[in-house]
């Protein structure tokens, strides 16, 4: 079976799958597994290494000739000499997250790339179909990450942006397998973006304690911090950090992001927090990429025909 | 169109559409309304106006021919004497709620009742199961009203709810219309519960000023208060008066519901809590019960054509 959308077509992917854009994590290795599993893959800038970055994006020629994107996380971006670089690279899809879609949608389009833009309500969608992007990603509050402290679950937010808008959309937050796919299809969608479920593949660089500890989770194991600021607020995996977090607050949030390394790569899921989404309560097993997709598109299948054959 | 679900033939409804059991809410007027839609209605206990409601259940005979049920708020209701009152009136369906699923499933099923239990959580899930219920009613945090406090969005608990149980899932938390519907069932549910969509009914009791706030109300507009307790967590309409709660905390969360009458019916939004779900921000028109399910059966089943057109 193949799935043919706007989505497929814009990106020209097999698979109307997205990867999420995690900051340290979404580099070569793993979002090039992404592209030849037929989804797209997508190169990170939430970090801010933009060095670093300028290496993987150019590492994606020879590990895929499959499309992939980069993301422009603008809050994190200290040098707005990354877009051009994008577009030497001829990298042709672009995300733009993390603030006012006006800011770049004009020179990536002139580029002749194509631009989606990340949204967490429908103020923001409205606000990137009037900058022009070709497609939404919107994100419900359930999905790991950095979050709007307003969140809105992906049963409301997707079907609230479908009827209003007639660009794509993706849709991010709680989407793991074949059934929350047609689930997200259903309410309008026609792409999906995952992110937990790619962070806990086979592929994925992370350390395996964070990999064991999403599938060990519960879906209630997940904590929504700083929803008063300042700073964004986020969705992490519950630990002892995080509940206390959770209970104290932070005074700054991106202080506890000053160990990253050693909670990612190193494993001590203590040292710091560990973005993780709702879905890590679904995730009973670590799989490769191509499998994940392979069972998503399988499931879809099956979900459609056991949808179907409810008519009396 | 005719949906034939598990849920359709063990309640003996024309439409796989539930009712919320709303307090105060949910008595005769509405709840026949819902169930001559072909949905099932049902009576509330949560106001533990348990004489008031003997009334109203009595009333149903008049109003409608068709299945309706009582809902059993265990945590609310004073006189345990209502659970043989139901028995006695030859009610068939009786959800439980607020409390453990052993205290009251064998006496009803004795009875020759069917009874549904509702859950926030997969271990409550398990547990009504072992209880020997016939069905689920699963509740995604986005939804309004008393909560657990550790909120899980439908998009990842009704699936995960459905992929371990046997018996049938009602979706609660973000349905109001057949694309919500069709997602769903594409999760697994077989039926869909509706709250805030029937809350803003022509048929409702509320005042208009709740309807007027419902229809003008963005999908970030409301608020979960009470995380930590003591008492219930819930989601309600965001007011002046919540959004200070929201900030500061209420020692007495129960106190806030005292003028619940001047909320609800005098039309008072600031004088307490306005238990409402983020579809709040999906719903434009008042709009009756009748057409509410007209309207979900065929788009419903317009959703369908839609997502198999995605095959290529």
């Amino acid at each position: 079976m193949r799935i043919k959308t706007r989505v497929t077509d814009m990106l020209g992917i097999e698979k109307p799958i997205i990867q999420a854009a995690m900051g340290w994590i979404a580099r070569a290795p793993l979002s090039s597994a992404v592209s030849n599993a037929g989804g797209m893959g997508i190169i990170e800038t939430s970090s801010g290494e933009l060095d670093a970055i300028r290496g993987e994006i150019i590492k994606m020629r020879d590990l895929t000739d499959k499309p992939f994107g980069v993301n422009v996380a603008q809050a994190f971006i200290r040098d707005p000499g990354i877009i051009q670089f994008v577009i030497d690279q001829g990298v042709k899809f672009v995300t733009t997250s993390a603030g006012d879609p006006m800011k770049y949608t004009a020179t990536l389009k002139a580029a002749g790339l194509t631009v989606f833009h990340v949204v967490p309500n429908l103020a923001g969608a409205l606000r990137a179909v009037a900058a022009g992007v070709d497609g939404l990603i919107v994100e419900g509050g359930e999905g790991g990450g950095f979050k709007n402290p307003k969140d809105v679950a992906s049963m409301v937010l997707i079907p609230l942006v479908c009827e209003r808008v007639d660009i794509p959309v993706v849709a991010a937050g709680g989407i793991i397998d074949g059934r929350s796919m047609a689930a997200a299809f259903a309410l309008g969608a026609e792409g999906v973006l995952m992110g937990t479920r790619i962070l806990s593949s086979a592929e994925s660089p992370v350390h395996e304690n964070w990999k064991t500890a999403i599938v060990n989770a519960e879906a209630t194991d997940t904590v929504f911090l700083n929803r008063k600021g300042p700073g964004p607020a986020l969705r992490a995996l519950r630990t002892e950090r995080t509940t206390r977090l959770e209970e104290e607050g932070s005074p700054n949030i991106f202080g506890e992001f000053a160990r990253t390394q050693d909670v990612y790569f190193g494993g001590d899921l203590e040292a710091g927090i560990a973005l993780t989404g709702q879905v890590a309560g679904r995730i009973t097993a670590v799989k490769p990429v191509a499998q994940v997709f392979a069972d998503t598109m399988s499931e879809f299948e099956a979900t459609l025909t056991r949808m179907t054959a409810v008519r009396a």
